[in-house]
């Protein structure tokens, strides 16, 4: 317990709800697109903070600024190290003002984040267990600062869940991470007995004791889901992802089609055959998955010819996708680099200047692409063992989304041809690896060219450009 | 009961579940993104038709083509005119295999529609208060076509609300079209309690009866709601959108922003200022408003200086919404017509052939327009006694989304300047009146020209081109 005492002492008690450098309160009598502050609840190991790192992934990548504010690394801060489950204890009073001291400055530290222009979410995780701590919520984002707020319970009963999520504490969790799996699964116990004699569960339905939204979901949304209250588009977007159970259990497989035609000569779009290289990738591909033996595999292709010859050697159900398609690039489809900087030297200055935002003439940018692919990420994150086969720029949003790229770095993610991506989610985020398959290929990748600028040279507007079709001599070897 | 009796007598029984002209099934062995079937469950008066009426409009706005099935215009079309009461009857055996039915050819025709290519989902509306009825939609819609199937439940309890309920149903309900109303509510109320009797009302949970979604809605969502099983992008789009209750009262006022300086010389977009004619119109509107004595009247406006000008007389709350700014015409902001027609010929007919989904370089299209209002909209439908001022573009999607415009029309909807536009919910539709103020302005309305192609003559391009300033003397008559 020293290290708990000394750091109470350490600690100034702040008497202003507002730090120095916070910015004046944004007040507004019409609240109907404030910023929201969704606070979970619930005991620990009932899955708050998987939900909410994905909430906050999925938020962020549909255009709603969201940070997450977890009282535990507020805690953690406070002590040189975890000392034990009796920090926990409701009688252990100086760990109690330890412990309510994080939730203030998690608190304040997302209502001081959402003042900010710009910021739209902010998820305060914990298991803010009392009615006093969300009272405490509600007085200041909403009434001191004229903010929305939403409460999000998770309640989970189901055993399986529950031993999977104990787990997978005792396994990422930085509290566990020098203790022995035998002394730290019987410490988490302890800590869980705490805190249930500590929980003052929100009563459902009318009877929920404030009057924001409240939603409660039962062994992760397998159980289903119970909503009071809830108003305002973000709430309502919130509650659409949360409703549908996500898996724990999570391999996907990502590939770009084989080398096409197109690719070969270095065109862009269009709907080209796969070139002699990209037929062997197709067989290899299809020779490595089935290898795999992976459970009810599914493969997803775009509705596009060069996707759905890479996956027609592969024995499984598919489902082709316009989704999946290639980001379409109008007027300029079917064209070289070299013939874009020729017809269309400001469209392609204005591109790389601004590259995730900038639309094609009659065509998509990268944010389009990444709109129209919603519907199939969220479902992604239901499934486990698909093999998805699609396109270079729809790949580097998909990646983008579950590694949680910044968007502008999305149109420059690496997702070369002839390569097998697999991302595993563990813990709350997820792993990639990449199988390159022995198969020559051009590279498509084009680095953003350090001259942006419209009156640049066509030889500066091209010096990135890799070189189209390596060398026949290449090809050879591989047959 | 004779003229149930012939109608049944006339009908064949059909032995097949499709009928000739209907395609063949449309198999899948993935169906994550399959048609789906949305199947209402409850009593008579608990809002069903409403909130199928509203989810229809949204999923048809938001991209999804959505067709309504009403059970009970099956019955009708079985029967010369409504009888009484005493055909909802379980023991009324003519009666009953009418109303069974209808049900099957509402739903066979539901599941045919659903077979049609880019059709995305079908609402059964009607009563579906049997466990065996329930059964048979997802025997046909599941099992054998495929698709997806879930299942709403209405519940209502709040007498206010069952009352609203009933007198809706009295004013607008085709049955009680010729009754006096003592006798039809009389009529009504023993409707419901043969509905009643036959009720076998979906368990909640884990309990429920099919392995697919269901949902269920207490008192138009003011009680909450629970959903359990949800899957699938479009199951979860709907449940986001049922799960905030929407205003049954709703009154809303739009209006353009007065006449801009730029409106007076035929300039597109920017951000001018007022004309001195749109001043006036500023305070006429003012005046107009206030004289309403609306209660909680509201204002909201774009981020543009000609609409935030012309809300600042009137004295109530504001909020000022991007969402709410004009078209964003990229590299043709700020240009007129003839401009336009000088500089980008072909832009300009790229638009007048399909104005819906062109972009202007750089710029928006009406599709984008329409997408980032749909958080606006689905606010504005929990809201009564708002007054929008907006624009042109801005206005004609919001009123196309009210009044179920078909998309391709809403770029020609006319909505003049210095005009309120005031909807109103009624039944389950929305009527619009229009209050034109004595105020002179241009007309900025441009019709589609008859001829379309790039190659048209600057005349035929400008042929439908309304005057810009009307003359001085105009101006003159409104001081």
């Amino acid at each position: 317990m020293e290290n708990l005492r000394n750091s109470v002492n350490k600690m100034s008690i702040k008497k202003n709800v507002f730090r120095p450098g916070a910015q004046a309160p944004r007040r507004t009598t019409l609240r109907q697109f404030a910023p929201l502050l969704v606070a979970m609840v619930g005991l620990p190991g009932r899955g708050k903070s998987l939900l909410t790192k994905r909430i906050s992934r999925y938020m962020n990548y549909t255009g709603d600024n969201t940070r997450v504010y977890d009282i535990s690394e507020y805690r953690r801060s406070h002590m040189k190290q975890y000392d034990s489950h009796e920090m926990f204890r409701a009688d252990n009073l100086p760990a109690w003002r330890i412990r309510q001291q994080s939730f203030r400055e998690a608190l304040e530290d997302a209502a001081a984040w959402l003042q900010a222009p710009n910021n739209n979410v902010a998820i305060l995780d914990g298991p803010n267990v009392s009615r006093s701590q969300r009272q405490e919520i509600y007085d200041l984002i909403y009434t001191q600062l004229g903010f929305r707020v939403m409460f999000i319970e998770c309640v989970c009963e189901d055993p399986v869940l529950l031993e999977r999520n104990f787990k997978e504490i005792l396994q990422y969790s930085t509290d566990y991470r020098d203790m022995a799996t035998e002394e730290a699964l019987k410490d988490l116990t302890l800590k869980m007995t705490h805190y249930k004699a500590q929980y003052e569960s929100p009563t459902l339905g009318s009877l929920w004791e404030l009057p924001c939204p409240m939603v409660k979901i039962l062994d992760g949304g397998e159980g289903g889901i119970i909503a009071h209250g809830v108003n305002g588009c973000r709430e309502s977007k919130i509650l659409a992802y949360i409703s549908t159970p996500k898996n724990y259990q999570q391999t996907l497989y990502f590939s770009r089609h084989g080398e096409s035609e197109f690719n070969v000569i270095g065109k862009i779009g269009g709907d080209a055959k796969l070139s002699p290289r990209g037929k062997m990738y197709a067989k290899a591909l299809s020779k490595h998955i089935h290898a795999l033996n992976l459970p009810n595999l599914q493969v997803w292709t775009s509705t596009l010819f060069r996707t759905k010859e890479t996956a027609a050697g592969i024995n499984v159900p598919q489902q082709h996708l316009h989704e999946l398609d290639e980001i379409w690039s109008g007027e300029c489809e079917s064209l070289t680099y070299e013939e874009l900087q020729e017809h269309f030297p400001k469209e392609l200055a204005l591109r790389d200047s601004e590259k995730l935002k900038y639309r094609y003439p009659q065509g998509e940018s990268y944010v389009d692409v990444m709109n129209r692919l919603v519907p199939i990420l969220t479902q992604l994150e239901c499934e486990t063992n698909v093999l998805t086969i699609s396109h270079q720029a729809v790949l580097r949003c998909v990646l983008g989304y579950f590694l949680e790229t910044p968007p502008d770095e999305i149109p420059y993610l690496h997702v070369p041809l002839h390569t097998i991506i697999k991302i595993t989610l563990q813990g709350h985020s997820y792993n990639m690896e990449t199988i390159k398959m022995p198969i020559e290929c051009v590279d498509t990748n084009r680095a953003k060219p350090l001259n942006c600028s419209e009156s640049r040279t066509s030889e500066d507007a091209l010096l990135t450009l890799p070189k189209h079709y390596d060398s026949i001599s290449n090809l050879m070897q591989c047959t």
